[in-house]
């Protein structure tokens, strides 16, 4: 595979702006190419991760998104779409890092509109991306399905809903300074984490990570930068989650990560910083052990003895996570890639983790169905 | 770019059969596999090409198609879903090509349930491809929008109704001796196709192409086989066809078929055989002229003179083209590269085309904001 350098990145700030998903993607790759010190003319080539929230006909309307962004760039060159759910920004940049030995610069971008006015437009877009035949009908939506999975979890290996508490906690400080989080300035206590409404049991709201808008831009280059892709990793998995042998972890991740580490040839105590996908709390435990950050089964010691902070031993979404900054489903892959490409960079402010040289994201789609995992080296 | 070489093509009948999108491309997999004398676990990737057809909450509701390939092919390599309207198959094959020179072989893929009990609901979801703001709400579905640019061309150029007529009949015979066809052993005359009812004037009925259900599937290697990729191009281009210069060609096709003739080192008389997308009768004759095949403004030459038939001196859809094998949307791309595999490796029967060497196949997406462009060669 041909070396692969991040040459720029942008990213709007997640809130509840009311955009069309093209204009949130069109203002993060205008940031990503002031960033790389390009013009639009200088990218040989386009993907789009885009899950199909905004094309239906209760919404946008309007699928062909690759020729939009055509009109939208006023350019010619390839454009792909590609919707991987919870992972597409993954899976966008992955195809991209397989096409640069063939096109010099590469922009991989996402917006999403998720929060529009119709909440329950929202929700059912969401709810089928889990199996439709066996689990909608049982109302198993993502907060049901993975409170189910702790629930497992709990019984299986004694993790408590204290470290979930803590996980919210943890990232919610982190979000606090970064402008780009949703949750930026606005801390939170353990007290109202501890308090808050119950979402699915067990999980409260502070569990779940804040469906939201915004935009996520990289583009990646043949050329040398400051900024190189070590490793990476692409795994799937079955839909139904019942099929698989352990309900509690993820093959898919397991898998991926194994490929990503052989890839940039380290071990997971070599990782200095990473962008996890915990969409709820109890996946970021979950992630902590898949990733080979603790045994199976000792991921909450992790987080009870802080070592998932900025300062601890390996800290964990700095950026605030999808919790804190915010989960624009198909955005979030890129925007994990931003905020590690700004972490080894050295560019955090308050939230930078020290001295950090090798970054990791992990973007989990779904049920753990499509996982892309990547380690990111300080040149 | 590493050589791509073709290892195995498969295809179902198109027809109103009525299963999962998945299950006709499981059944085309599974054709292809044999074809390549593979096994599923010889796969290392799969790029699926799918519009979200089936994914709409007034259909299927199920997105995450990769992870429900992943059930049904018990894998856990790294799969793709690509939409790309129309263009979907050869954009999906455009991204495995790309993909080869890291994975050993990779499957490509498509079924479509495109046809259901509910008319309306294929319309509409067609209908979402065209542009939302100016186009749509002028009711500028595809044969309308068609018809208009035909309008344009036979003012500017001369072409006439006789020379759609002439098309459609060519494409029906050819379609006659194929088993996949819907139009198979179902003739049809120049009388009956010049009293078809009239769709969107001025076309009639026998100058659209078929809404249908099906599947393909495509195995590439970098292991050398008798077929191989010698040279592609994809071009985008604008959603609004009044931003564009020239409404009667198509500049991506343009473009692309540049890039394709100069990869593969060939002018356009050097291609014994090609498979354009004829979505409507008319776009024939507009592609005869964005290939090369004509000068702009000649292509009812072509047709008139019979140099298109079977026989001719460059033979254009061979398999009956959309207009009589059938047009399921995203699975097209990858059925033309069926049929021009089949015609290199020579067998295609009665509608072989003689000492077919070299093989085109176009595929354009929506009103041509993605075209891609292939050129395939006997080894």
């Amino acid at each position: 595979m041909a070396k692969v350098y991040i040459k720029g990145v942008g990213m709007t700030k997640f809130d509840y702006t009311q955009k069309f998903w093209w204009q949130f993607a069109y203002e993060a790759a205008l940031e990503a190419l002031e960033n790389a010190k390009m013009k639009i003319s200088d990218i040989d080539a386009i993907l789009l991760s885009a899950i199909s929230s905004a094309a239906g006909p209760e919404s946008e309307h309007q699928v062909h998104k690759a020729s939009m962004l055509s009109d939208v760039f006023k350019t010619n060159v390839p454009i792909v779409e590609v919707p991987a759910v919870c992972a597409g920004g993954g899976v966008a940049f992955w195809l991209a890092s397989h096409l640069i030995s063939n096109f010099k610069n590469i922009l991989v971008l996402s917006g999403e509109r998720l929060v529009e006015s119709i909440t329950e437009v929202t929700t059912d877009r969401i709810l089928a991306a889990s199996e439709r035949i066996l689990e909608q009908p049982e109302g198993l939506i993502f907060p049901v399905q993975k409170a189910m999975v702790w629930q497992q979890y709990m019984q299986k290996y004694g993790g408590t809903m204290d470290d979930l508490a803590l996980i919210a906690f943890k990232n919610h400080q982190n979000a606090v300074s970064n402008p780009k989080a949703y949750f930026y300035q606005r801390p939170v206590t353990l007290e109202e984490i501890k308090n808050s409404p119950v979402v699915a049991s067990p999980f409260r709201l502070y569990d779940c990570s804040l469906s939201i808008n915004g935009g996520a831009a990289v583009i990646i280059s043949q050329e040398k930068t400051d900024v190189e892709l070590a490793g990476s990793g692409f795994a799937t998995d079955y839909l139904l989650a019942f099929l698989r042998k352990d309900m509690t972890h993820y093959l898919a991740t397991q898998i991926a990560t194994k490929k990503a580490y052989e890839g940039a040839k380290i071990k997971p105590e070599d990782v200095d910083v990473a962008e996890v996908h915990d969409a709820f709390t109890s996946e970021e435990i979950i992630a902590y052990e898949d990733l080979g950050f603790a045994l199976i089964g000792k991921g909450p010691e992790l987080i009870r003895k802080g070592l998932t902070n900025i300062d601890g031993k390996i800290p964990i979404n700095p950026s605030g996570g999808l919790k804190a900054k915010g989960h624009p489903i198909s955005v979030t892959g890129l925007a994990q890639i931003y905020e590690i490409t700004n972490q080894l960079r050295g560019r955090c402010g308050q939230r930078q983790v020290k001295d950090a040289k090798i970054g990791l994201t992990h973007n989990l789609g779904g049920n753990g169905g499509t996982v892309v995992v990547y380690i990111f080296r300080k040149v």
